[in-house]
C-alpha cells in the first residue's frame, strides 16, 4: 500500500510505527459576514512541524488544518477546514481511529452568535458583536469513553503562562500540556519556539530553538509519556 | 537614478510617465487582544496586479499594502502597514505626492473600541466586542483641498452592487468607482474577477476575466478618464 511504503522512506526511527497520531494545526476563521471574520496569527508552522516529526517516527498521521501556507507533509491525510465546528466535527470523526490526539491548533473560542448573510454596512459610529462559545474540541476528545487517544494540548498564552497550562491540563483531564508564550513577536509568527510541557507529576523545559528542532524534542517528550502512560 | 531605469525596462508604453500612482491592497487587521484579530478575505491580487499595469504604463507607483502573501511588482515602492489606522496615516502622508489614487484594499470599517493588552480568556458564554469606526481613507483624500489626486475607489459589495457604488461615487466625490461582486467564491478568493466601473457621467462594464487582464482593461478606462478630467 502506497501510504506504508511513503512512511518507510521518510521514518527515520520505529518509534511510532504501527501508530496513528491525528493533529491540529493553524488558525481558524470565524465568519462576522460574507466577507469579514475574526481569526488569530497561528502560522500553523508548529503543528506542521509536529507533523514531520512523526512521521518520520515512522507514524500515520492524519493532519486537519486550518486555512495556512503550508504544504501537506509527505505521507500526512490532510483534511482542510475553516471554521471551529468544523474543525470539531472533523476532529471527532477520525479521534476514535488513532492513537494520539495533537491540538496545536489555535483554535477560535467564539463565533459570531449571528453571521450576517450580507455584507454588513458601516452606517453606525459605533457596533457592538456579539459571540458565542465554540465547542472545545480538545476536551471533547479528552471525554471520550471508549477509544480515548492520548492526549497532548498547547497553551498558547501572554500571561502566566505555566499557571494557566497547569489549570488547563487537569480541568480538561488531558495526558500532556505545552505552555507556549506569544504574543509582542514570539510564538505564532516567530521562527522559533520555547516550550513548557507539563503533565500530571512533572514537567521538562524545552528552551527557544527552531520550529523543526523544537518539534522533535517534544516528540521525544510526548513518545516517552505515551508509552509511559501504556505500561510499555 | 535606478528607480527611473527599472520603470524604463518593465515599462510598456509611456502613458502615464511623469505621473505618481498611489495604490492600496490587501486587507486590514483590527486587533481584539495581541492574538485575535478581525480581518476579511481579500487577498490583495487585484491591487498588485493593477499597480503591476501602471508599472508597465510607464508610471511611478507607491504600494501601500496590508499583510499579503505576494512579492513586491518590480520598481514598485512598497510600505507595509497592519491596521487601517496605520494604512490611513501611511496614505494621507503619501497621497499629496501623487496624481492618482488607486484605492483597492479591503479596509476594515470598524476596529475594537478597546484592544484588550492581555489575551482574553473564555470564561463567559457568550461576548459582545464593542467596535467603533476606521477613518475613511479614501473620502479623506478625496476631500484635500490642495494636490488632490485622481481618486479611484472600488466597491466590494455582496448585493445591490451598482446602487451603492454610484452613491459611493457621489458621497466620497470619488472620479471612479470599480463595482465589485464579493462572496460565495467571487471577488476576494477568485482568480478572476468582473467590475462595473463608473463615473458622474457614465459608466463601463469590464466582464469576467483574470484579475492582471481585469487591472489592464481597467487602467484603459482609468487613463482615459484621469486625462479627459485634466482637459489632456
Amino acid at each position: 500500500e502506497l501510504r506504508a511504503r511513503v512512511i518507510e522512506h521518510f521514518a527515520r526511527d520505529d518509534r511510532l510505527v504501527g501508530h496513528r497520531v491525528l493533529i491540529t494545526a493553524g488558525p481558524t476563521r470565524e465568519p462576522l459576514d460574507p466577507v469579514r471574520f475574526i481569526t488569530n496569527r497561528s502560522t500553523g508552522q508548529q503543528g506542521f512541524a509536529i507533523a514531520e516529526a512523526c512521521l518520520a517516527a515512522g507514524a500515520q498521521v492524519t493532519l486537519v488544518a486550518g486555512p495556512v501556507n503550508l504544504p501537506t507533509p509527505p505521507g500526512a491525510a490532510r483534511i482542510d477546514v475553516e471554521t471551529a465546528a468544523q474543525m470539531h466535527a472533523a476532529v471527532m470523526q477520525q479521534a476514535p481511529a488513532h492513537d494520539l490526539f495533537i491540538a496545536t491548533a489555535a483554535v477560535a473560542d467564539y463565533r459570531a452568535a449571528e453571521p450576517a448573510e450580507r455584507k454588513l454596512k458601516k452606517s453606525a459610529e459605533t457596533l457592538s458583536i456579539e459571540l458565542v462559545r465554540n465547542p472545545d474540541i480538545l476536551a471533547s476528545v479528552a471525554a471520550l469513553s471508549e477509544r480515548r487517544p492520548f492526549c497532548v494540548g498547547f497553551a498558547a498564552e501572554t500571561h502566566d503562562v505555566i499557571a494557566y497550562a497547569r489549570d488547563k491540563l487537569q480541568r480538561k483531564r488531558l495526558d500532556l500540556i505545552c505552555a507556549n508564550e506569544v504574543g509582542g513577536g514570539k510564538g505564532f509568527e516567530a521562527d522559533d519556539n520555547a516550550l513548557h510541557v507539563l503533565w500530571d507529576a512533572g514537567g521538562v523545559e524545552l528552551p527557544r530553538q527552531g520550529k523543526r528542532e523544537l518539534a522533535n524534542a517534544l516528540l521525544d517528550v510526548i513518545i516517552e509519556r505515551y508509552h509511559a502512560s501504556h505500561g510499555a
